[in-house]
């Protein structure tokens, strides 16, 4: 199970998250593409420090909302959608090849990530946009229960998909991300996501807000670079999770 | 010598141009990508316009300045333009590559174009990441009376520049583009479009401001989208000028 | 029953309405306050223009979307929504300030003057930012079948309600505005906004896009300035609606 | 001589600077306006930890620039200047205005203070837009040799200036910040800081990057919030610093 954490998500000169020192025990970096978070430059420096650290580079594109990081629901035609994913794939791309690389993933972020999960309509929308642009590219989705119906749908495209797991999100009865508005939704302690994850690898489940033990099978581990926990939880976690 | 013309320079719910007229007459669209004009969906939009004439796709990129339409000069680091370059440029590139498609050339915007041909760093750091993205397109720059020297700086990259004359500013006794703020600086009729088109051709001329005969050679002839007179101009233009 | 139409939704060089042409025939100016149109250029010489010809002139706050032009529901808080509403109604009393004038009421943009015609909550903190910035300004308001109810719920915060009516937007039998995505739901022809608004006048009723007669009280008509017959219909209810 | 700090410099998710514990020790805060930093949930929260402190409140606009933070020179017109200022002011102003205060000083900020310090052609717009929206708001001004000048043409308007020294910053042989991408024109240690504060009280000189001893004149010390030295400075001055 490879571990993956959001990168990138400076803007100007804003400082968020630890990029530098988390990067070194990462397996993949989700990398911001200037709607929600980043900016050009930002992107540049990330995509080097990714390669410094042999890390593989995915591009994380959001809606268009800084001001809420991409955490708002935004209502998109088909059309759109479609090309804002486009814009910010390639953007992020480009980037990798005057850096003599290429992206090897993507992974949507926050509400888009969020309404892919739910609606099938935008998820068929982001299926087809990553194979038009990069056919050979895996797109990163929530792991939930209907996992096996996923895959179907993406195969039919030709598109690998991986199913993430999240290490310090809570999780709801039907084994999707609990809403970050209730209390208990993110673990605000290393225990909390070290129990979450050792239990994810060992058993396979996760354990709902409720006490729900809930089945997941992932192929990723999400550890998000904005906790404030996130160069400890990730360093303790790099001990366990064979890269 | 071949009309090219700026394009997709609507923003969201605000339209600029009448590229859907102006389009079958022109030979290279310069696509705005974002940061000056345009929104992905109007780049989508503009290319799929710009497949159904048969007409070359460059890339537009400027400051990100939508509020002063990338007309207004921005202090940048050379790391930082660079970046905000190939993030343009590959964005709209991406665009193409899932209409079919891919970029001809790059011919930079307003205060960034303008500060191209005064400035040599600047010109160095575009000149270099349209080679490190898209080593086959060419490059359009100002037709300038020094373009001896620019071919040779430019080759030495392995780049090809294309130089552009205005069918619709009026020059200074330089060979330059005369500024904006200046009266007369837009030919505000058609005639006197035609005229400086047609001397252009036939002379190898152009008349500045003050009157004086100052030797222009291009490989290509820029008609301005929002200029009231462009369908018009284009039309006429496209009469004289051989595809 | 005054004439209301939103003015200034420029934004930096993209022109949208004919706000000169209009200004002169209407009674109340919904002047964009900058997160959804305008800058503050525009608001300045949209305030002038309203001054010229005696207009009122009235706050039109919007969610922050430039790009979806405030067409777009967004999620804020309840603070986050109270702090961008007086944020840009005191911004637009600021440029009337300088010009010697003051703003006259508020009337919210778009998703956000939708979601306040469905979601009390949304209206409470609407309600209470305009009493809290401006005391004695009134809020506009969709003219609704619970108008009355509304109307004490105002009362009690000592806030005064003009309520609304659509000259160029079809109704539903609820008596709320049909979707925009909805077939008919802008009026494409003069004459059938012409017959709305007699209807209204003349009955104090409205014909919804399923034939149903609804009642509707309204102070105030609005005229949609991007409407391509804006002018022309301003022109002829002037001649019915007496000042 | 009061301690005034930029305040408010957050954006969105985005966070910058330690306001809660900076704004005890200060008299003036500085609050940014949402042009190159902050948005109105942020300058609301700021205002109220201002008036939870007894402190005052400033309006502090800058040019339309989040990327640079303010910081890069942006041409505008006149009529542009002017109205973006009294936007931004008019709008914090606001936000006071609902949390019972109100706004009782004006310091641009960044490029534009910089500007205004050395084109009196944009001082004048400054001061004319601070006399027409708040004729008894006092305008912060850097502290300069040529400060009586600055007073009479302040005075002809029937406006204050505030003269203002840097505490962090280093200064040039005239008197004037020495440029960010100049080698030391930060202070990086606490040492360096306080030997300028008390020189500045003491003796009211500044000694130059070069060595020059220059006099200078203050009736407010800034401390930047966004130096990670900020909190220890500031405990500091307010030791040897008046109220």
């Amino acid at each position: 199970m490879k571990l993956n954490c959001d990168m990138g998500e400076s803007f100007g000169s804003w400082v968020k998250g630890n990029d530098a020192q988390v990067m070194p025990f990462v397996d993949m970096a989700n990398i911001a593409c200037g709607f929600h978070a980043a900016d050009p430059l930002t992107m540049d420096k990330t995509v080097k420090l990714a390669q410094a650290s042999g890390v593989s580079i995915g591009a994380h594109p959001g809606y268009p909302d800084l001001l809420g990081f991409g955490r708002r629901d935004l209502q998109c035609s088909a059309d759109e959608l479609r090309s804002l994913l486009v814009y910010q794939i390639a953007a992020l791309d480009g980037i990798c090849r005057i850096n003599g690389t290429a992206i090897d993933y993507v992974k949507p972020h926050g509400a888009l990530y969020n309404r892919m999960a739910v609606d099938d309509a935008t998820l068929d929308v982001v299926m087809q946009a990553v194979v038009d642009y990069a056919p050979r590219c895996p797109l990163v989705v929530m792991a939930t229960p209907d996992a096996e119906r996923l895959r179907e749908r993406a195969a039919a495209r030709g598109l690998t998909l991986w199913f993430e797991a999240f290490s310090d999100r809570a999780y709801d009865d039907q084994g999707r991300l609990a809403s970050r508005s209730l209390p208990g939704a993110v673990h605000a302690d290393c225990e909390a996501i070290e129990r979450q994850v050792l239990q994810m690898i060992n058993e396979g489940t996760v354990t709902s807000l409720n006490g729900v033990r809930v089945p997941i099978q992932a192929d990723t581990l999400c550890i998000h670079g904005d906790n404030p926990l996130a160069l400890q939880v990730v360093q303790r976690l790099r001990g366990w999770v064979q890269r």
